[in-house]
C-alpha cells in the first residue's frame, strides 16, 4: 500500500539542463510525506505545535534513474518501508506521468521526546494514522 | 479576469519563526505563471526549446500583509496588470484559504529576440493565448 | 557607506538559462544583511532568541540589470536606503567581478514587539551597530 | 587528502526549529564540489559549455550527526572515495567551527558522453586536476 502524491517540476527547481536540480527531489518527497502526515490526522504544523514527539531525519538517500524535466507532472507513491522500535523508514517511489521511474528516495526518522531529545517509541496517534491509511508494514499491523 | 492557482506552504519554505521565507512566495508566484502559461497553450519547456523569443524578468516586487504559515493553502489570483509594447506585468494577489490577502506580487517581464537579444513585440501566440483566458487588459484587448 | 558582502553564484541556483533564477538574489541579499547584523553586533540567531523585537519585511523588489552567471562571483554593496521611525530600508547593489551592476535589490523591514507585534521604534542597539560600521544615513546619525 | 571549503547556514535554509532543512546541507556539499573543480582547473560552466562529458549523479546521501543550526560557520572536507571505471564517488565530511562532525554527505556520479549519454572513462583532465590537488585515492594514484 502507498500513498500517492502528485507534483510538478518548476522552473526555480531546474538547473542548466533543465533537469531539478538533484536535490529538489527531496523537497517533492518531503511534501508528500506533510500530506501523508494531514492524511494520517497530524499536520506537521499541529505536530511541531502540540506533541511532544519530534520526528527528525537521521539519513536521507536518492537514486536518480531518469531526468525530472521542467513541467514534469510527477506522481509520487509513499509508503513504510521500515519500522524500528523508534525509527520510521518511508520510501518514495517518483515516477512520471508516463509511469515510468524516475527516482526512488528514503527517508529514515526517529522519534525523539521533544523535551530531552532521547529516542522513544512511535506515538501511538501516528501509528493508528498510518494504520488507517493502510501503510502499516504487514508484518507490524 | 485572473487566472486561479492552488498550492500550500510547504515545511521546506517555512524559516525559524514557522513562516514562509520572503522570497518563496516569489517562487509560488512563477508556479502560478507557469500553470497559467501552460493553459494558455505555451507550456514553459516549449517556450524555452522551441520559440525564438523570451520573456525574462526585469522587476520583481512583493507587498507583504499576513505571513504564509506552513501547511496554509494558498489560492493565487494571477492577472495582467499592465501591457506595454515589449513588456508584460502580471500582477498575483495571494490569498490564504479564508480569503484574506497575504501578499501581493508583482512580476515585469520584457519580451527579448532569442537571438540578438533585443526588445521585441508581443507574440501573437501569446496575446492570442492570453486572451483566451480572459486575462487581456480591456484598454487592449 | 556601504557594508560589502561577497558570494559566489552556485549550480543549486540556476535555471534553464543557466542564470540565477529571479528569486535567488534576494536569498544572497538576505545573506549580506545576516552578516551586516552580525559584524553590527547583532548576529541574527541571538536576534530572535534574545530579543523582544522582530524586524520582518513588509516589501521586497528587486530590478535586474544583467544576468547572474553559474560561478559568477558577486560583491553586494549593502546601505541604508532610508530609515524611519519604525522602519529601515536596505539597499542591496549586486555587483558583477567586473563592476557592473547585476542587480538592485531593496529590502524594507518594520520593527514589531514580539510579544504584540505592534510597530516600535528601532532599537537603540542596532543603531548603535549601523553607527559603528559608518551605515547611518547622515541626517539621522 | 582533502579539499576544505568553508560556509555559513543562512536564513533562508533553516526551517521552524532554527535548523537547516535537511536537504539544503546537499546544497553545501555541491557548492563544495564547484569549488573544488575550479580549484581543479576545470570550473563547472566550463565543463558544461565546452566539454564532450557530463557527471551527472546516480545518487545521493546523507547522514545527520548534529543539527546546522542558523548562523553556524561549517567546514567541508571534500575527499575521493571511491574512484571506479565510469564513475567518481565524492564523500563530505560537515563539521561545525567546533570540529564536530555534523553531517556525513556522498555523491556518486556517472561519467557519461555527451551526445549518446552512454558512461565513459573519467576524463584526463579531471584525473589530472584531482591528482594536483591530491584527491586521487593511493591505490589509483
Amino acid at each position: 500500500m502507498s500513498f500517492v502524491y502528485h507534483s510538478r517540476v518548476r522552473f526555480s527547481e531546474v538547473d542548466g539542463a533543465s533537469i531539478a536540480y538533484f536535490s529538489r527531489v527531496f523537497e517533492h518527497c518531503h511534501a508528500a510525506y506533510e500530506e501523508l502526515l494531514a492524511a494520517a490526522g497530524l499536520p506537521l504544523r499541529e505536530v511541531l505545535d502540540t506533541k511532544d514527539w519530534v520526528m527528525p531525519l537521521v539519513h536521507a538517500e536518492a537514486d536518480y534513474r531518469e531526468p525530472l524535466r521542467l513541467g514534469d507532472a510527477l506522481r509520487i507513491e509513499a509508503s513504510v518501508e521500515r519500522m524500528g522500535a523508534t525509527s520510521l523508514t518511508f520510501l518514495y517511489r517518483v515516477l512520471g506521468e508516463e509511469g515510468r521511474l524516475r527516482a526512488e528516495v528514503r527517508l529514515v526518522h526517529v522519534v525523539l521526546d521533544k523535551a530531552s531529545f532521547r529516542p522513544r517509541a512511535l506515538d501511538e496517534s501516528l501509528l493508528a494514522g498510518l494504520e488507517r491509511l493502510g501503510l502499516l508494514p504487514q508484518e507490524t499491523a
